[in-house]
């Protein structure tokens, strides 16, 4: 339907852009990642004269007085331009509701990636249909939640290993989950859980990701119905719920998923057996002592409250049990889902207690499976259990219970070793040598210390170093694996106080890299984080993930991850018309969309497909429309969808808002509503 | 109303943590900031030895391959622990509609300003009155716009230099612009230009910030009312509007606004004049052909049609004698709005045009305010207005006239020079040393030229220096002064491709750091860019903002930047509820809220006000509440305001989503809504 003076105009200004750019819009194939740290150093630097500081450099680093320190930091870190990152550590936005992806060592933000919150420049949840269903599917009592705060990213594993191909994610605000696709690098599924409110410990994943497993925090009637807080101890309950995932689909599937009963206590962090505990979930928890709060009548408030007794209980469930338990039908289905209730749970060997000291926020186990390191914030220990003795205790029943009957094994009997570390122990991340890092809140530190294994005099602490300032959770490079690589430990701190050239009150965070590759631990970046407040990171060797470059076919459905019944091809655009329906299927392509003319009538409804027919790399369009809410992203090969009812009659330019070529500020047209 | 047994446990808590931390929660006051350049060496350096990188540093290069370059681009871009940023990057979020902070050199984001988009991390359009109120104030014929397209921020000026008091930023979907307030980062106002519905040349402003300027892009029926296509000439209008900017409120004034009707040319990019050009505005068009686009029905299309003249015309504007004609009323008011009309603006020598070549991106003044640049996209040259040139022009009436009667000044009376740069030339910004520096997009590199005053071979290229890729606009350090600073120039690249670790088919943009200090430049720094599609941005001396730590006083209204009338003390913390109407006065501190316990009934209007009595640096608390759509982020002394109806009944725990204390989990309550 074009001219054809107007298709060798095209084919002009196309040669022109694509010969003055040298072939930049699609440079080298990029199949062997030109990683820093592993190029080899083909005698670049020897040119400089071993040991000299090029004089440049030199005066450079006299000028800003950088120390010998300084000048390390500064070359583990810089990565030129080219080069790639190493590691890609995804963490949790906090109540930004995302994953940010940062690049190790750089320290580089090179993506968030939208979750629980809209976010407009990847067009997610601003109109397109895929990504509205996505959200819509964590609603919470027909309440469009578009918030959330991520806490616990955890990466697919395969053999115990990260596999880098989904991550999952918990909105600890609302008790949902959402699973990530690292093809592209986008949310594919949110479900909620239909009994809690909140969850804390989430996501973890077993082994081979057969589960994604999530815990609920604050104590809550089941389907959290009103109760009074009078009558917290027999109504009010928390869950550990397992949801199956289903790894062909990329999807969580709620039919065979379930949930274990739990006491009201706070359930804190869990963490997954592995090898040799494989088939065994661990879960801290505090407020054992049922505190209800209530400051303005008297009480003590929750801080106090649940701050009393000098041992809470880590929760130690045999999941593998609890499925068969599950497939066995002792189940009752409590809103939508099967709940293994808690006198099935404790007779059927599902669920035990073991005392831990106070206030803990870690339950991590190490790399072997055999051990598990609790950190109890109010105590300067952490504590390290035996799986093999947990296995002896409950053979040997040696418990007593808890009010709500739950066994309680012998703290003396499954306890192998307690290290003095420092005050406000938190969180503990493993190496490959043998060591163990612990984040000391109250220190604002991190200490290293050695695994002993079954020798309680085996455990020592042997390094500590000062981070800047209130640290949370640490990421070391895989180190919630298997096999952690050691090298990198990510420090997540909660305070940046006067690290940073002020920005106002709200302050970002401080994530500090530290060299752990050789004895003296080391910080050696400070990066602010000022578009969220991440908890807790997993850290991937970055070529595990084999991402797409553009998707695999021109007219592609990034939900299916199959091709699209709504693609357009470049000559068949088109709009029909259906009663008072216009349904529009749109192309995009350097540097115009057909149709440009969009003439509907007030009152339609708009049904609007968009093909980028493009399949160059960093091809991507964007589309907005004035007075409208609507803001997509179209990566090269999508096909997006949106809807919506044309309330106001006008002239509304639409446009292209990614500077895609010489000619973008001309890529638009006019949806002209007729009154 | 507490016990003192509680009391006390408080204080012992308090005791605990302050002494562990060192005081890690309120650290040295940094009223010196430590920026890491002005430094003084102390000879800290000298133990390596004069021009001998330390032995591990030299392994360190050496492993990673790192060129002399690279050593010297590293340790000039490496800023330690603690040591702050000498300069701070506003830059443009692009479709995600907000605004980016980079420090400079690090190129580290400090922090994102949510301005047209909601952003939960800071409570912005989650629920709080203060942030919602703003937002609406930019809806678009009722419809709640919550997203943006942000393309050029400006800073407010004063004789010309960035003030470090307020910042502007436009948004191109729907013709909106913003006010941030750069004592606390946040935004205060948004204003929405009721006869645009979209922008480009905006926000720019005048030398002392009197007015903030923008001008339409696509052109449409004023108030874009429908009109159709055919009648694109007679019906469809462009304009330049000048709001009026009070500095002691911080808001822009509509009653004493106004616009200046121009042809439906698309205007593109601005700059305001200054120093002896002060009181002149100028502005790039394209689409001078008047195209209408059309492909689907073998029309050109925009990118064709809007192509086809070799010159296009600057809009060359006297916006002092604007606002004579303004206060003298001879204009007309047009949807609440005052307007000049055309006829008015060309018969009172308001405006005229100027002949300019092909497609341009930029019109770019020089600190002295003498001439103005021009880039056109598809023209290798830039060509050099004479400030001078055109008033004589005007005066020696060496004019024709266009179409709408808008006189055409001679061009070859205007110009002074033009240089041929390379393909695709696109954006101009100045040094402090007489040379301009020109962003080509085709040829993705920028290019060094000597300006050579009112001597037309006087001008002459002296460096280039290759990007990737595809460059679109440039920022030097104070670049659109009067007094630039050189030093930096951050080249705002389109297109990352092959330049970072994979993370899907969207990409991250690639901002590189170029150090021109030097006669050659050099790229130093790759910085990605996964949160935004940067336009425009200005690059500030850090040390001219004068950011508050915190709040001015506890119980703070930051809208009114005044003490709030809804703030709470301790100890006067309340519930009122007066009908179905339930008013909430509470506080928040480390660690807990007061009250804990709100007992509401199903259908109740909930309005909670929360203050955060803390002054300590850092100490923000923030707040959401499970199953509603609420996020806060209130930082020390702000009291804020969220109201909502309380739709479903349940047990709903609310917590502290900043990680705050060791007993920030501990920092709950509960919202009961009874059936």
């Amino acid at each position: 339907m074009r001219k054809i003076w107007y298709t060798s105009l095209v084919l002009v200004l196309i040669a022109v852009i694509v010969v003055a750019c040298g072939g930049n819009d699609e440079p080298t194939p990029t199949s062997e990642p030109p990683v820093a740290a592993v190029q080899p150093a083909g005698g670049q630097i020897a040119q400089a004269g071993a040991g000299a500081l090029p004089a440049a450099a030199m005066q450079v680093a006299t000028d800003r007085g950088l120390t010998p320190d300084d000048i390390r930091a500064a070359l583990m870190t810089y990565t030129p331009s080219g080069k790639w990152d190493e590691y890609l550590s995804f963490m949790s936005g906090g109540h930004s509701g995302n994953i940010i992806v940062v690049g190790v060592p750089s320290m580089r933000i090179l993506k968030s990636i939208a979750v629980f919150t809209p976010e407009s420049w990847q067009g997610y949840g601003y109109g397109s249909n895929e990504s509205e269903e996505v959200l819509d599917a964590g609603n919470v009592d027909g309440n469009k939640i578009r918030m959330g705060d991520t806490h616990h990213p955890a990466l697919s594993e395969t053999a115990g290993d990260y596999d880098g191909q989904f991550i999952f994610i918990n909105d600890k605000a609302s008790a949902r989950l959402a699973v990530v696709d690292l093809r592209d690098f986008e949310t594919k599924q949110i479900v909620k859980d239909p009994n809690m409110i909140s969850n804390h410990g989430a996501t973890f994943v077993t082994p081979n990701t057969d589960y994604v497993v999530q815990s609920s925090q604050y104590g809550t009637p089941l389907g959290w119905d009103y109760a009074p807080l009078s009558e917290y101890k027999e109504k009010y309950r928390g869950l550990i719920t397992l949801w199956k995932f289903d790894r062909t689909s990329g999807r969580l599937n709620p039919d065979e998923s379930f949930s274990i009963e739990v006491p009201p206590y706070w359930q804190d962090l869990c963490d997954a057996g592995k090898l040799v505990s494989d088939g065994w979930g661990f879960c801290n928890s505090i407020n054992t002592e049922l505190a209800v709060g209530g400051i303005e009548t008297g009480q003590p408030p929750f801080e106090a409250g649940v701050s009393q007794r000098d041992m809470d209980y880590m929760h130690i469930f045999n999941w593998k049990k609890a499925e068969e338990v599950f497939k066995a039908g002792k189940v009752e289905e409590i809103n939508g889902i099967a709940v293994i209730r808690m006198k099935t749970a404790v007779d059927e060997g599902v669920l035990y207690l073991a005392p831990e000291p106070k206030s803990p926020h870690g339950a991590d186990v190490t790399p072997d499976g055999k051990y598990i390191v609790v950190a109890g914030k109010l105590d300067p220990h952490v504590t390290i259990y035996g799986f093999d003795k947990i296995q002896q205790a409950i053979a040997d029943k040696k418990w007593t219970s808890d009010e709500f009957g739950v066994p309680i094994l012998d703290f003396d009997a499954v306890k192998v070793a307690q290290l003095e570390l420092g005050l406000g122990p938190l969180h503990t991340q493993f190496d490959d040598k043998g060591f163990a890092y612990t984040s000391l809140f109250l220190d604002s530190m991190v200490a290293k210390w050695k695994l002993g294994g079954d020798d309680p005099n085996g455990y020592q602490v042997v390094d500590k170093v000062s981070v800047q300032y209130n640290i949370g959770h640490i990421s070391v490079a895989e180190g919630d694996t298997v096999s952690p690589d050691g090298r990198y430990l990510i420090a997540l701190n909660k305070w940046a106080v006067d690290r940073f050239t002020p920005v106002g009150p709200l302050l970002p965070q401080n994530e500090q890299l530290v060299d752990i590759g050789g004895d003296k631990m080391q910080v050696i970046y400070d990066m602010p984080m000022g578009i969220g407040e991440p908890h807790y990171a997993q850290t991937i060797k970055a070529d595990k993930i084999k991402a797409w470059d553009v998707y695999p076919e021109v007219g592609w459905d990034p939900i299916a991850q199959a091709p699209s019944t709504v693609a357009t091809k470049i000559g068949e655009e088109k709009v029909v018309s259906n009663g008072n329906t216009v349904e529009i299927f749109m192309t995009a392509v350097r540097s115009h969309f057909t149709p440009e003319h969009i003439v509907i009538k007030k009152g339609d409804h708009v049904i609007w497909h968009i093909t980028n027919v493009e399949s160059a790399h960093d091809a991507t369009h964007g589309f907005q429309v004035g007075g409208h809410n609507i803001s997509l992203s179209i990566e090269p090969g999508e096909t997006t969808t949106f809807e919506f009812d044309a309330t106001h009659d006008g002239t509304f330019p639409f446009y292209c808002t990614e500077f895609c070529s010489a000619l973008h500020l001309e890529m638009m047209g006019y949806l002209l509503v007729q009154p």
